[in-house]
């Protein structure tokens, strides 16, 4: 029998869903951790507080997709990690398309015109026709990048090598690591993507090849009309580049889940930066129904001792 | 040769366009009705305004989907009249799903937060797994079943007889009207299409049998966190019920693009009725290049005397 230490905010929920579950060779659930403990599900800051109290550890699941927390090279790695992956494109592709519709049908302005009075009729944007960039096409890209050819939109894609992706008409990589080039030669690879896209989507993870990849060269070359939105990591964005682009108006606005410290400082300046919106990581939240799905999946596998889905690459950060 | 009447308020950019696409047998394009016109491209009012003058006309072409202004029984009804049919479904697509979206995805109530600097990472709702309501499966209720399939929904029809779309999953007709039912019994079939509903979206046209069919009675069966969205016609919908429905959060929220009455009337109560969002008649414009391809496709088709697309049946009144 398996005994399984759960680490999370939802504990409750989480220990009634496996317990629903019925898995077999699962014996206790416990939110304890010990030295018998050799699984481990949960969010990865409690988990890191945990490693030192779990000697056997082997496995341990995330709930979240980000799992930054169990990366730092100070920490073991001596256990495989998975994260959650495959449930967020879905809710992602909510976000995503739900604020570019706002943008292009102007949705806050028709309610300005509304609480004036004014019968607005002026013609509002649309998706159809426009091109949408992905920075990263994961699973979460790849969702991406169909609902956007639902909406009859062009798809460019920029990876570091993969092009899994179907429905990504053209993609775009740096150079290839072993042989790095020098920084402007990457620079122009991501410049090339970014030129006339009407929206840049960045849905990259942290690592230290992604920090500030968002900055102001990059947001010089995109057109004054497009709209930035990050629902990835904060640190890919140098923000106060995004704030000056933002307020000279060299693009026309921004959607930002994520920051480089969350929750944001009270004195941050994007709280009033012009034409941002901020939604407080919330695009794609860890419903525990889905996440314990995930869970159940991956423990079958630990049973029979295939490997595990969604492993995690330490060096990769990924 | 034939000549062509435009009477438009584009009528300049429908001449380039038409003009372009260098037509054959296409002699004079004018703006002035003539006893010699046999065709005319323009707006249904305009159009109606100029009908005396035009004693020889074969075919009119409307650049918008809606023909009411035609359809006046004390009209003439000697000629075929086309409407714009086909490319609005994409625009509607994208009006209704951005609408669904900033509700589900509280934009409104995000953009609040961060006007008063509140870190608000409260979990929002998604489409996934909802049910959307069709009243109307035409081509634009198709194409937005089509969408809501997209998202993983659940899709209901409302339609007289037809059920084209393969993507909706359970259909709804009113008895049929030959064997006419008592009025509560049609009212029974229309409100278990009603009952369970998250989403409400009617795009019926203007027509005797839908007059007000969006009543007390019908908004009273959909469940309090509904949200009710008319992008068909005002004249569908029973509008003092709905402000009652809406002050008495008898349902969460309705969009509504069309009115009884446009531009609506500055004393009117929607002007301040909680949760309700105006779009001022934009939901689906006539981008000029689109329509303008509809009266070339049917212009081909009068030439080699075959039926043309998209006739209007008066009886039926679309």
């Amino acid at each position: 029998m398996h005994k399984l230490l759960i680490l999370s905010n939802s504990s409750k929920e989480y220990t009634r869903l496996i317990t629903e579950a019925d898995l077999p060779e699962l014996g206790e659930i416990t939110s304890l951790p010990a030295e018998d403990c050799e699984m481990v599900f949960g969010e990865p800051n409690l988990i890191r507080d945990a490693l030192p109290h779990l000697p056997h550890l082997k496995w341990a699941q995330s709930t979240w997709a980000g799992v930054e927390s169990l990366l730092d090279p100070a920490l073991r790695r001596d256990y495989v990690l998975t994260n959650a992956r495959g449930v967020f494109g879905r809710l992602m592709s909510e976000f995503v398309f739900g604020y570019l519709l706002a943008h292009e049908r102007r949705i806050f302005q028709k309610l300005e015109a509304q609480k004036n009075k004014i019968w607005d009729d002026a013609d509002t944007g649309r998706l159809q026709g426009k091109t949408i960039g992905l920075l990263g096409v994961g699973s979460i890209g790849a969702e991406l990048a169909s609902t956007a050819k639902v909406f009859g939109m062009n798809v460019s894609g920029y990876t570091r090598i993969s092009e899994t992706s179907k429905h990504v008409d053209r993609y775009f990589h740096p150079a290839e690591s072993r042989h790095r080039p020098p920084a402007h030669q990457q620079t122009a690879e991501l410049q090339q993507f970014a030129s006339g896209l009407d929206y840049l989507v960045s849905v990259l993870p942290k690592t230290s090849d992604t920090r500030k990849i968002i900055n102001a060269d990059l947001l010089s070359v995109l057109p004054s009309h497009a709209l930035f939105i990050n629902v990835g990591r904060g640190q890919a964005v140098d923000e106060s580049a995004l704030v000056e682009a933002l307020t000279r108006g060299k693009i026309a606005g921004a959607v930002l889940d994520v920051f480089e410290q969350e929750p944001l400082p009270k004195e941050h300046p994007f709280w009033t930066t012009p034409n941002l919106l901020m939604t407080f990581h919330t695009s794609a939240p860890s419903y525990p129904r889905e996440i314990s799905q995930v869970f159940v999946e991956n423990y079958l596998l630990y049973l029979e001792r295939k490997p595990l889905k969604y492993q995690v690459d330490f060096e990769k950060e990924y």
